[in-house]
C-alpha cells in the first residue's frame, strides 16, 4: 500500500458483488436529465488506435456542474487478447473530487460498468417507452450486453416470453439456458424476422454493421432500444424503419446524428434533427415517448459519459 | 491490495527518490524526435473546468507508435486548495500495456513528473541552443518550475552565476537561499531589464498574462526559454523580442502558433509559421537551433503528452 491522499481501489468482483440496479438506474435518470437540460460537461472522447492489433482506447470524461465528483474513464478494446487468454475489454473508472482534484477511487472495473450502465439506459428506456402490454420481448445478440439488457428489463417488465436472435447456434443456446434457469421461456431464432412478428419490446444489441431488422417486418406498437451504433460504421435498423417510426429518441441527440443508428437515416435526409427527441427531456417529463398505443417507437443509445459519472456515483454510494 | 491484474502504484515520494535526470532527459529527447517525425498519437486534450472554484482539470493521452505502453494524465489546478491546507496540483499518470490494454502502473505524482519533463525539456533545449559562453544565468519565476528549471539545466551547464526575477522579495530571499546553499552564486532582482543586461541564458517560468522581457534589452547571443505561456492569454516576451529572433523553436508548433509564446507575434503577423522549428527536428540534427555566436534564440515549450509518455517509461525504468 501506499501513503498520501487515500485512493480507493475497487475491483470488478467488488463492484459486481456491491451492485445495486434501482440505484444505480435513479442515477443515470437524474444524469441523462441533467445532459439534456445542459449541465453536464463532456469532454470530447479522446481516441488511441493501436492498428496492427485492431485495437483502440476510448478516453471519457464528465462532469454534472456542482457535483462533489468528476470521472475519467479509460476502456480498451484489444480484441486479440482472447488468443492469449485475456480478456478484450480493460480500464477503469477514476473518481476525483470536483472540490479539489484528489484522486479518490479507482474502478477497475474492465467495461463491466460500461456494459451495465447501457443496460440499466435501456431499462430506463422501456419504463418510458414500452407498450403497456408485452407478450413477448426481443433480443437480438447473445453478447454480455445482450444478456445485461435482457436481466435489466426483468427488474421493470413482467414478460418472461423471450425471443432471442443470434448468427451462431452455440451462442443461442448458452443465451437460453442461461435464461431457461432464471425462469424463462426462451425462443431462440436465426431469423429476426420470426422474431419481429412476436416481440413487441427488441432490444438489438450486435456490433452488425448492416440492418438486421426491416421497416415491413415490425407490429404497431412496437418498441425498439438499439444500442449497437456506437461509433461510425454500425446500424442495427434499415433507415426505412427509422424514418417509419412514430417517435424516435436518442440519448444524445448529436451523438446519436453524427455516428449513432438514427445518423444513416439522417444522412440519407429520411429524417431530420426536429425528428429526434433527447432521452434526458423524455424522462423529465418535457417530452412524450410514446402517444399512442399503436406507436412505433426507436431510443438509440450511443453512451455518454454522465452515464459513467452517474454509475461510478452509486458504486461508491454503495460502498460506503 | 485487490486481486486481479497487478496494477503497480508509485507514490510521488517512490517516484521522486527514484527520478534519474539523465536517463529522463533522454527519453524525452527520443520522445520529442518521434513527435516531430510523426510517430505519436496524441489526442487532443479534454478540458474541465470548475469555474466556482477557479479550478479545472486537464486530461492528455499520448502513443509513440509501436512502444509497449501509452499513457493517460489526469491534472488538476484547485488554486483555493492551500487555503485548506491541500496542495493546488494533484492528479496521476497512469500507464497501460499497448499490446493488450491492461493497465499496468498508476503514478501518483501529484504533478511533479509534468513540472519535471518540462524542466528536463528546458535542459535538452539549452544543450541545443544555449550560447558556448554563459556568463551568468537568468531565470524568471521563483516557483516550483523555476527551482526546477535551474536544478535541471545545473547537470549540462557549468555556470553557477544566476540572476532571479521575482515580483516578491519573499519568494527571491527563498530561491537564493536554496541555490546558495548549493553553491550558487545568487543576484536577485526586481527589475527584468537588469537581468537581461547580465544573462545569455534565460528561462522564463511564470504565469505571466503580459510580457516581462523587451526585444531592446537582450544582449546579442543570448538564448531564451520560454515556458509559462502553456495556453491562451498568456506572454512572457513582447512580440518584438519574438519577431527580432534569428531562430525560434517549439515543442509543437501547431500548439505553439495556437496557443503558446508564439502565437502572440503570430497573430499580429509578425512571424509566419516558417518562421518556427520544431524542437525534436533540432534535437535530432535536422534543423539548426543556433547558426551563430550571436543570435538570439528563443524556445517555446508548450507541454506535449509525448513528454508525459516518456517521462513514466523512464520511472517505469528505474523501478525495475
Amino acid at each position: 500500500m501506499f501513503k498520501g491522499p487515500r485512493v480507493e481501489i475497487y475491483t470488478s468482483k467488488q463492484i459486481i458483488n456491491a451492485f445495486k440496479p434501482d440505484l444505480a438506474a435513479a442515477m443515470i435518470r437524474d444524469g441523462l436529465i441533467a445532459y439534456s437540460a445542459g449541465k453536464v460537461q463532456l469532454a470530447p472522447a479522446q481516441h488511441i488506435k493501436f492498428d496492427a492489433l485492431e485495437a483502440d482506447c476510448v478516453i471519457k470524461s464528465g462532469y454534472l456542474e456542482g457535483d462533489k465528483v468528476f470521472t475519467v474513464k479509460v476502456s480498451s478494446g484489444f480484441y486479440q487478447n482472447p488468443q492469449q487468454g485475456l480478456a478484450s475489454n480493460h480500464g477503469m473508472l477514476i473518481v476525483f473530487s470536483a472540490r479539489t482534484g484528489v484522486p479518490q477511487a479507482l474502478l477497475l472495473d474492465k467495461g463491466w460498468l460500461t456494459a451495465q450502465r447501457t443496460a440499466m439506459t435501456g431499462r430506463l428506456v422501456a419504463e418510458a417507452m414500452a407498450p403497456a402490454e408485452v407478450e413477448a420481448i426481443g433480443i437480438l445478440g447473445t453478447g454480455q450486453q445482450a444478456h445485461m439488457q435482457l436481466e435489466a428489463l426483468g427488474e421493470v417488465q413482467p414478460c418472461r416470453k423471450v425471443w432471442v436472435w443470434g448468427r451462431h447456434e452455440a451462442g443461442l443456446n448458452a443465451f437460453c439456458e442461461h435464461f431457461r434457469d432464471m425462469g424463462y421461456d426462451m425462443r431462440p431464432t436465426q431469423d429476426a424476422q420470426q422474431l419481429a412478428a412476436a416481440c413487441r419490446l427488441i432490444v438489438t444489441c450486435t456490433p452488425s454493421p448492416h440492418p438486421l431488422l426491416q421497416a415491413e417486418w415490425i407490429m404497431p406498437g412496437t418498441h425498439i432500444t438499439a444500442v449497437g451504433a456506437d461509433r461510425k460504421g454500425k446500424q442495427e435498423l434499415s433507415c426505412n424503419l427509422v424514418a417509419l417510426a412514430d417517435v424516435r429518441v436518442a440519448d444524445s441527440l448529436s451523438q446519436s446524428l453524427e455516428f449513432g443508428e438514427f445518423s444513416h437515416a439522417f444522412e440519407a435526409g429520411l429524417i431530420s434533427q426536429a425528428d429526434v427527441a433527447e432521452l434526458g427531456n423524455v424522462l423529465a417529463g418535457k417530452l412524450q415517448g410514446r402517444q399512442s398505443a399503436s406507436d412505433i417507437t426507436i431510443a438509440d443509445l450511443t453512451g455518454l459519459a454522465i452515464q459513467d459519472v452517474q454509475i461510478a456515483k452509486s458504486v461508491l454510494a454503495m460502498a460506503e
